[in-house]
Order: C-alpha cells, then structure tokens, then sequence
C-alpha cells in the first residue's frame, strides 16, 4: 500500500479568524496547491481514497486534488486533525479488509507536525521531528504487506515502512 | 551546512567489465542524469563542492552536474566508494574550519545502499534500510551548526540532521 501525507496550503495568518479550524487557504495558496495537484496529475498518480482533516485549510486542499483529476472518493476524518496521533487513525485502517486496502493509494491531507511525526513513525517506529514537510508539500510511503496474522490483528507498518518521496512545491513545479 | 546526497544515473549492468568500479553510464542513463541536472540547475541550486566517489558510473554522474553550471568544483575521495561508513567521511568534514563549511551546499556523488544509509544515520543516528533512492536520485539535508566545543570537537551531525529533499528523477522531470 502506498500512502501519500500531503500538507495543506498556505493559509491566512493566525488570528484573523476566531477558530483555527476556520482559516482558510490564501489566494497564493489556493494557486500554489492547484499547481501542485496538476504537477501530479501529470505524473500519471491516482489516489483511491482521499481522507481529510475537517479543517478549512486541509479540505479545501483535498478539493484542490479532487478538481485535479487526482481521486474521486472524498472522505473527512476527525482523526487527521492537528495534534492527532496515529495510532487510532492505524486502528481504523487496520478495520478494512486487507485485501481492500492492499495495493491502494491512499492520500492524507492534513497538518504539521503530524504528518512529519507520523511519517517518521511508519519509517522508524518513533518521532524525531527531523522531516521538514512544507505547505502543499507530499510525503510517499510504502507500508508492508498487510499479513494476516489473524485478522484483524496485522504486521504493524510503524517502523517498517518505506520513504520514497519528500518534496515540497518548490521542487515539483 | 545543506548536503545533498545524489545517486549515479543508470549504469551498464554487471557482468560487462570485469571491474565493477569501470562500469559506466547507460545512453539512457547520461540523458536522464542531464535532465535531471538541468532542473536542479532550473531550481538555482548551487554546490560550493561537489565530492564524487571514484567509481566511473559516479564520476560520471558528477562531471554531468558540472557541465549543467550546478558547481565548479569538482574532487574524487575513495571515502565516497560503495559500502563506506559515514564516519571517516565525517571526520574529513569536521578537519575543515568550520566558518568554511557552515553555510556551504555540498554535494556528495556515490551509491545505494550508502546514501540510503548515510541519510538515516544523519537523520535518526542509526541505519534501518527504510530510505528508497533512485539512480539520479537526490536527497537533501540540513545539517546542524557545527558548533564550536573545542575545535576540532563538534557537535555531531548524527542523528541531529533535518531531512528536507528525497526525490527520484520521476518527480523531477
């Protein structure tokens, strides 16, 4: 299974709205991310889910890839919220059927430091803080096998996944 | 300090010469590597040094980003050879003064699995084979300040260092 953290755009500053769960993407924003989705449309990726935080910010970035070609299955998730570990997020996963989510790729929008901290727990088991992931920017994993040991209980893909991929806007457009 | 991290293009395969260190760069692995030297060129990168390791698929690699404008200068080291430890390599970096090096962009030409390696032990202080760099791959890092205990003891970059770049040459052109 390949997973795609992907961070959300630039977005108004703190303290212009009263809740941080409001704050919208920038017009520079708004562009920059869309430059981005095209820039990975055209590199042939598809995603078979996308998942979101419900933040504004991050679901208006999921649009982004939606209006881009990148996926047609749209879903939020109170699990991808700042701050959010990811080990409940790893327990709803693991809740699929293996053979569903196997080959699949999957995208997560959502925030920093989560998606820094949780790459670094798929690729060695704990958090460092030394991904640096930028706005709009994508992160590419590739987790192991799902093994059916008896399921639902599954080969844990923190420490055992793989690092393919870190860029930010700047190096894809 | 930023050092990055490039793997050589694609090489003739083994069998062919009877040293594994002459194997030199496909036709199609100097067109790939060009390209890709072009757009890190594009991106206005520029390396105060570029290291290579000796090996002809890797000096290659190195004489390529030169012509593409990417640095000037250019040094072969037997410490960038396939399966070297990064600490030799480190204790030939910290023997430079360090005003020389702080904010130097250095370049290192060499292999898989060392810059897997190399990568993670500056990021996580230990090797896990879970990085996936691609030939004319690229991996950027940050590394700390070198700071002055009592020169030419520094603080080590292992483990300390910032990863900010892994791409293969698929997302660069």
């Amino acid at each position: 299974m390949e997973l795609y953290l992907i961070r959300h755009g630039i977005a108004v500053e703190r303290g212009i709205y009263d809740e941080d769960r409001d704050r919208p993407l920038t017009d520079k924003g708004i562009a920059r991310t869309q430059q981005v989705a095209q820039r990975l449309q055209t590199l042939g990726l598809q995603f078979d889910w996308i998942l979101t935080s419900p933040f504004c910010r991050a679901s208006q970035t999921a649009q982004i890839l939606i209006e881009a070609g990148l996926g047609e299955t749209l879903e939020t998730s109170e699990l991808l919220e700042p701050d959010r570990p990811i080990e409940p997020w790893l327990n709803w996963l693991s809740a699929w059927p293996p053979a569903q989510i196997q080959d699949c790729r999957l995208a997560l929008v959502g925030h920093e430091p989560n998606w820094g901290d949780w790459a670094e727990q798929l690729i060695f088991g704990e958090i460092r803080g030394h991904l640096s992931i930028k706005k709009a920017g994508i992160v590419g994993l590739s987790l192991p096998p799902f093994e059916l040991l008896s399921w639902p209980e599954v080969r844990s893909p923190l420490g055992t996944s793989q690092l393919f991929w870190l860029a930010p806007p700047r190096l894809l457009l």
